[in-house]
């Protein structure tokens, strides 16, 4: 059946479509903290995140990265290829920020010789743990081969970032993805990037561009995200 | 200057000998946990924890196992190689309990098809957090190749381990090592190997035979520490 919503997540709706393997997602106003454990609903940005997310998946798809992307059809929707999600939050850091610097006890703002990547397991009943290798073997998230995959390709999205990122002023900081298999069993990117799954600091100003202004309650988000998405319109056609 | 104290631990006083490079390490009475935040002083601990570690760094010694014990030279009392100690504590897990039990949301208990290595950042005032492998390198606690010799010295220590508490009816549940580079900058096993670092389980009646009698109040410390080192002495010789 087409039309059918077959999940409702903390920022995005997915329904199913009349093409087998095809969904569309549809983005809400909704922008959550502490793990949905505060939400508040800020109007427009859903078509906000649709189109940032798009214009970073075309981005990325037109430098060899394989994504669950298929186009933008509405302000706030998009077909993406259905896939069988990997339940890890891969996250990549090339400068200390947020929860790391404190786990280590060190400032937000040094910058990482090479990026870290790290993974969450991707259970909001559990607070999405942070795990390593083996841990994921164990939960069986995914295997070895798998996790260098994820590993390699992490690290490719995130020099594919910060060239797009470091273009139109910003530094990216840090940004968390998700993987799926598709039909084949390949693994390939998935759900969404935008301010609401990355961390981006004006290269000048330092001011930050991203859901930060709401986690820490310092800005207008709406005006941040327009910024970020005004920067990316000029250079990603 | 020989028998000068140069740390005091929570579980150990470390002191210089007339020998260049080499300690005495004296075991201390106290129990502490939640990283100090409890502390309880249990006389004759101190003498059986030197006592069963001696004998495992010999038995590990027999085995090819690289370490920083010399030879125990009082009840209390071992000497051993001094290192420049790697700042992580490495756990092996066989049994899934503690923490990661807590962290994954599964029963204590559960056997792992392969151990599960973890780095810990040892850092008192940070709570020893938790850390990845490119956590490890960022933190400058050692490089990419000393990582993999810790992991691999690290799992052989487990397979000698379990079969050493296996004959005398134990379950190895999980430890923690650490690790020190000598004079050449070789990596050796230090620290220690007791029932204050160890997770070990009766085989037959899954009684606790560690630590946790005391971090949960469910037993008498020494009475379970002799009996470790009971029968530890019954087939280390
Ligand atoms: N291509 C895809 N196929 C199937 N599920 C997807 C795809 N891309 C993203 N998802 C999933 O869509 C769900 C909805 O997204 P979101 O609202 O961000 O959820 P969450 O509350 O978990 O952050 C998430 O569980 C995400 O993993
Ligand atoms: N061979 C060694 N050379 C130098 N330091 C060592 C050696 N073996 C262990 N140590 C260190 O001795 C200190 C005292 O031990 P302990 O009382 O267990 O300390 P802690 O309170 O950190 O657990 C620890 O910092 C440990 O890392
Ligand atoms: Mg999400
Ligand atoms: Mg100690």
């Amino acid at each position: 059946m087409a039309n059918e919503l077959i999940y409702e997540g903390k920022a995005k709706e997915l329904f199913t479509t009349e093409k087998e393997g095809v969904l569309r997602a549809k983005y809400k106003d909704d922008a959550t903290a502490l793990n949905g454990g505060r939400k508040e609903v800020f109007a427009g940005k859903g078509k906000r995140n649709n189109t940032i997310t798009s214009l970073i998946f075309r981005y990325l798809k037109a430098h060899g990265i394989p994504s669950h992307f298929i186009e933008q059809i509405s302000e706030t929707e998009q077909l993406i290829r259905k896939v069988e999600i990997i339940p890890l939050e891969v996250v990549v850091r090339n400068v200390l920020a947020g929860s790391l610097a404190k786990r280590l006890g060190r400032p937000e703002g040094e910058k990482m010789d090479t990026p870290i990547v790290e993974f969450y397991f991707k259970n909001d009943a559990l607070d999405d743990p942070f795990i390593n290798d083996d841990h994921v073997v164990f939960l069986g998230a995914c295997d070895r081969k798998e996790i260098e995959t994820l590993k390699a390709l992490a690290l490719n999205v995130n020099e594919k970032l910060q060239e797009l990122f470091s273009e139109i002023g910003i530094t990216l900081v840090d940004f968390k993805l998700e993987f799926g298999r598709d039909e084949t069993g390949a693994i390939i990117l998935a759900d969404e990037i935008s301010p609401d799954t990355c961390r981006l600091w004006d290269k000048e100003t330092k001011e930050k561009l991203d859901k930060d202004v709401f986690r820490r309650n310092i800005g207008n988000l709406i005006t941040v995200y327009d910024e970020v998405l005004n920067r990316l319109m000029e250079v990603v056609k």
